[in-house]
């Protein structure tokens, strides 16, 4: 991918600062970094492409596929800071960086950790009820001593079923380990080395009916669109909680809602909705046994220092021609 | 304690019902069981000593301590339907149990499990800060991506100080450890088996300044009443969180409101209070950074039938003259 020595022209549309940004120079020194710059000083927001991006071979951020396709051929690599990269995906997109030689990484390593830490909050949180409890402190202030403590319940023994097999499950079924719980995997083509039951997504709707607990770490893609819907939720058993981490898209909200509200589904926990940001009006807010984070599952302090040095783990690699982490591409 | 084949008096004042009070039933029916009537058909109310408790060898749930060591002189076994057991926890009850060869049993063995995983919850609740979530979702339904996620914090690598090392400390040890924190037991006579670093009580005070957590699982007794005072919030690190699922008495409430209004501690996650109910106008309810249960932690679904369970494991034992479970005194 490189020659030793080779000399390279990083372009960075992330607006890193403080020890991010320093760890971002020193750790690229032997080349030329362009940090592009950003009205918000945030890690979150990123610039669009400009000048200096066509005389990149390496672009770290979120570059704009167009531009990716359609610059002057020196790009040589792209590195992204997120673990999804929907708007990439597409078979022209794939089509056009086979074609040029461009590897597309990812930085999703950087967040199977606080993503498999966020699942389990969600999980422990609603066997404690601790929801319900917050809303009372908010609330009236009633001590629903009785009430909370009946509707807790012990994780130990119940059933999981996760869907989505990859590194956000692997330390999510980790996290759980000590709970014995029994959790079920579903996968296209299980390999009989995932430590728990698995079943292939032929005989997912099959081990519906046992799950207490219906966890969602599906990827966006035109087959997982919708896949949670009105007849699925009626294949849960009743009282069965219902979380997303996965994409918004996955699932027909609309039918959530009927599930939630007629009872069948004792809550929901979700991390992701369609859209982002959830609209104030939309009536999954105001669910009572509904309850939302605004997509803060990968989330953590250390996130802009740990992009940047899962950037630099791979620059490192690139720079000696070794296989990038996080390949999609 | 026993003959073989001896028929006991059971005396019971928790109103079980259902499935549990079956149990019960069954489990008894070598003996004669009176199950005091209770005015609320709940697990949680107790009524008071009646007149079947005077030929009684055996009373289960919540008898009054003055009487029974004011009692007929049958009295051969006490069992708590809680764990804790502060109101019989006095030098001249504890000498009259001794003098009456009347053994006291508690049902911690019961509560260890879910205050566990209570505890666990609270943890990671913060962690991920889920209450913070909530709170935009019954409020103004913002959309707050950046600030929570900036706000999350990967529980990998920080220390937790647990003070009170008992059966909850050991399970909770259990149920963290996938996360590889640093956690340092503070107990009066460390044993050098406890697996994780310990410290004895005189030393503890130097290490608070060291945790990220600080966990409160500390009885109720004369030595421990407002354990957790102004100078030892002032010990804390900056932006440590404090836990308490010990008892509400072992805190100085008004030295922690103060360091949570100052910003000095991050959070609190109380599930015990000093009263309980903690009534409505205490400042505690409204600090933005302090998060209330009703003391819910030991409780769960299953709670009476994991009771009356325990209880029955302990009959077994006392018919046979084994040793019992969770004896206390």
């Amino acid at each position: 991918m490189s020659l030793p020595g080779e000399r390279f022209h990083i372009w960075c549309n992330t607006a890193f600062t403080g020890e991010a940004l320093a760890e971002l120079q020193a750790g690229t020194a032997g080349h030329s970094l362009h940090v592009a710059a950003s009205a918000a000083a945030s890690v979150l927001a990123s610039s669009p492409v400009d000048a200096h991006f066509d005389r990149a071979q390496i672009a770290f951020g979120q570059p704009d596929p167009a531009a990716i396709l359609g610059g002057a051929g020196e790009l040589r690599w792209v590195h992204l800071t997120t673990a999804g990269y929907t708007r990439y995906d597409r078979p022209e997109f794939r089509a056009g960086v086979a074609e040029r030689g461009i590897p597309l990484t990812t930085s999703s390593n950087v967040f199977d950790e606080p993503c498999a830490q966020h699942l389990t909050a969600m999980i422990y949180a609603l066997a404690r009820q601790l929801p319900q409890s917050l809303r009372d402190q908010w609330g009236g202030r009633p001590w629903n001593y009785g009430p909370r403590r009946a509707a807790s319940r012990l994780l130990g023994g119940e059933t999981a079923v996760l869907y989505g097999f990859g590194a956000i499950a692997k330390r999510l079924i980790e996290l759980l380990a000590p709970l014995r719980m029994q959790l079920i995997g579903v996968r296209r083509s299980p390999r009989g080395d995932e430590g728990i039951e698995m079943v292939r997504e032929a005989e997912a709707d099959a081990v519906l009916a046992r799950a207490d607990h219906v966890i969602n770490i599906l990827p966006e893609s035109p087959e997982t669109t919708r896949y949670f819907g009105a007849e699925r939720f009626a294949l849960m058993q009743p009282g069965a909680r219902f979380y997303n981490i996965g994409r918004g898209p996955t699932v027909d909200q609309a039918a959530l809602q009927q599930a939630l509200a007629s009872g069948h589904l004792d809550a929901a926990y979700l991390d992701v909705t369609d859209p982002e940001p959830l609209p104030p009006e939309h009536p999954l807010w105001a669910l009572p046994n509904c309850f939302i984070c605004p997509h803060t599952g990968g989330g953590h302090r250390e996130e802009p220092l740990r992009l940047v040095r899962h950037f630099l783990a791979n620059l490192r690699a690139f720079e000696q021609g070794g296989e990038l982490a996080n390949r999609v591409m």
